[in-house]
């Protein structure tokens, strides 16, 4: 019989290797197989050098893989006792499908960890001097997606405008209807915004603006399908940035996807 | 002329140094002084041997150092150019006070850097099986504390019970007055809660049960003030733990402060 293999849903981070937890690291250097999703970073190909790497990532232009197809690469990789990472950018708890990846693991009894990431909704304003909590503007934010409009609607109708930091992940193609449905609500026209596209990547770019802006914001192409974070409130006004020059990493290559 | 300090804002992640960043642990390498706010792990000492720790922490029983003189000591230990982390439990943007540190520290024109961290709002329940989002169950979650109780009465007001997960962060005295006024809300009294206390150090602590009976859980004195996430909605009745048995981290002596 086969030793047990392990599958670790991993947290990659906002993308940079700086942001691998050191418990991620560990494991991708332990890994057989590493299912990525998003573009990664060289650093962090290197880290997994002699794992078989497989892109499994939904991305325009590409063949669709299902997230069925996912989880059985997981659960066969696994039954034959290989040490597996799937790697996810951010957290894998928070939008990443982590939690149905987690229960077809357990329902096929393949051994499984969570390994919790440093999410994009947080550092990617951070990196960009935007604290969602800030003392006297915001001791509360929410965490949303456009993807879901039925939830992301009935939030906004919900929220008093202002009242806490609007944070949408997975949005930039919906920035347009958002800004709408917060004007409409009552958000005023010159709310803070910020757009931000590959955080800690090479392909990052930062808009700051005025909420009636933003449907407007055209980020070069090469940042457009970057994972994008929106930030609406008072605290995008905010620009905390560093007085230190070394972030964002500049030292960077290209970001390659081995295919 | 000294050269230059940098004063790294650095987020620690929810206790152990498996979810410390790679960029925290070379920060706390070079660090000459750290300043920390809770108890440290004996393995997060070990990476910053050769610095100066300082528990600059507001606990119970101990005398208060306010956030204006924590700003002054990270100033004056810029100002001489020494290597200094302002070391912060979960991410020091997330009610962190980072925002304040950092202004003070741009106004006086020291060199800084904000590290983000894994977020305990976000952490801690994945380490107890709990997933924030988790496709047709919850597609958004707020994250709130009951220390602001203007903002956190408000939004409790304005959500529509069960819309969003609820999160919330420094609530654990509060967990009562939480209850209640979700419950007057309209919450069910069935909706599932837990309560999180201490995730990823030895003092460790779940309690899971219907939102009725959040008042009336009890933790152990050694848990009581370790800090605790409260999670409210139909997410915490998820349970993804973890069949391979290495978490939560098994291998720890018990926490220790410096002095």
């Amino acid at each position: 019989m086969k030793p047990a293999g392990l599958v670790s849903l991993v947290g990659a981070g906002p993308g940079h290797p700086d942001y691998l937890t050191q418990k991620a690291v560990r494991r991708l250097r332990e890994a057989d197989l590493v299912l990525h999703d998003a573009l990664v970073d060289p650093g962090v190909l290197a880290i997994a050098e002699r794992a078989e790497w497989v892109d499994v990532g939904k991305r325009a232009g590409r063949p669709q893989i299902s997230q069925e197809a996912i989880q059985r690469l997981l659960i066969d990789a696994g039954s034959k006792g290989r040490r597996v990472v799937r790697l996810k950018g951010g957290d894998p708890f928070v939008f990443g499908r982590g939690g149905e990846e987690a229960l077809a693991l357990r329902q096929a009894g393949i051994p499984f960890e969570i390994v919790p990431g440093v999410s994009s909704a947080i550092a990617a304003p951070a990196l960009a001097g935007i604290p969602l909590t800030h003392r006297g503007v915001a001791s509360a934010f929410v965490v949303v997606t456009t993807a879901d409009k039925a939830v992301s609607t009935a939030l906004i109708e919900a929220l008093p405008p202002g009242l806490v930091t609007i944070v949408a992940l997975m949005s930039f193609g919906n920035r347009a209807a958002l800004a709408t449905q917060l004007l409409d609500r009552g958000w005023p026209a010159q709310t803070p915004a910020a757009l931000l596209l590959g955080a800690a990547t090479p392909r990052q770019w930062t808009w700051r603006g005025a909420l009636n802006a933003l449907a407007a914001c055209e980020p070069p192409a090469e940042s457009a399908d970057a994972p994008g974070t929106i930030v609406v409130g008072a605290v995008a006004s905010l620009d905390l940035s560093l007085v230190h020059g070394e972030l964002p990493p500049i030292a960077l290559a290209s970001s390659v996807a081995r295919e």
